[in-house]
């Protein structure tokens, strides 16, 4: 475990296929930042919840946003911690025994206390990387928030304290004793286009 | 409302964007059935965490499945409700202005109580629904499970209780004075081939 890493304990820690698990934050961000939506998991009347929204990142800082109303994004305040999970979803993995069949995937998953973000340049900065990380050069391309706008965005911050990620990237793992079967087997990939 | 739709409460109830809600059980299984990961949330040790796992349904009744070891299907069972959220992205919607930005989607949103299926039938029957939901015809193409990988396997039943979906279908949503802008706006459609 090296400085750039996150430790294992047992919130982030993978046990199962943990030959897939992947703790350095390189390689977490790598995934984090080749996506446009994650999943925001909280939890609401002591439900959890999960909804889909956009994101940006600034170093380990993920920010969200939302209209000042939103009952998710308020909800997601009172939470002490909450996670963030980003999923690419790469290929189907058809094996000739269906207990073997599986998706050959990307998936990171961050924990953090999320905040607030009241200062105007931290804020109008997170809606930069929003926009950024939805569509690389967008920002000085579209017109940006005038003062309503921004005033009426809630922009969270998640300062990321845990983090670990599992990748899935190879063929198909048959028993031994099935590769006889007359039954086709391979990796149908997939392609967000 | 009718027989066919999901109540409203303070649960599942869209309040921001109100008029892309849907309560509609078909919408929202159609929605659901034409995936193959779902996002589930749960808390463990007090934290609210998602992961993406493969899935099947039968009517009202969501089924999710793992190994037996499976720290995160284990804690699942030791929640009184969980969610189940699936997400189809299927467009960048590029604004004049960066406020305006946003994506088209179709998001379903599930609650229920999570319960081990134990009887063998309904079991067998899950792993049936989980295969064909992953992809159409492949229960009878593959070898299905023997006793042993039958029995190293956990199924969890989550009944539905209370949904809602969310679907943005839409162009770009500008303001009248930004339309004059010089700025390219419009739908990138997103594909998954």
């Amino acid at each position: 475990r090296t400085r750039m890493d996150y430790s294992k304990n047992p919130l982030n820690k993978v046990i199962r296929g943990s030959k897939r698990a992947e703790y350095n934050r390189d390689e977490i961000y790598s995934i984090v930042d080749s996506h446009v939506i994650c999943h925001v998991g909280y939890n609401f009347a002591g439900t959890p919840i999960t909804i889909p929204t956009g994101y940006g990142r600034d170093k380990d800082t993920i920010y969200l946003h939302g209209s000042l109303k939103n009952r998710m994004m308020n909800a997601i305040l009172e939470n002490e911690r909450v996670s963030i999970t980003i999923t690419h979803l790469d290929g189907l993995v058809l094996a000739r025994s269906v207990f073997h069949h599986s998706v050959n995937y990307r998936s990171a998953i961050l924990f953090g206390k999320p905040i607030l973000v009241e200062e105007p340049k931290e804020k109008m900065r997170a809606l930069e990387l929003i926009t950024e990380n939805f569509i690389e050069g967008r920002w000085t391309e579209a017109r940006q928030p005038n003062r309503k706008e921004f005033e009426s965005t809630l922009v969270i911050a998640v300062k990321v304290q845990e983090a670990s990620a599992k990748i899935r990237a190879e063929g198909v793992n048959d028993e031994k004793e099935d590769l006889k079967l007359d039954i086709w087997a391979g990796v149908v990939p997939l392609n967000v286009t």
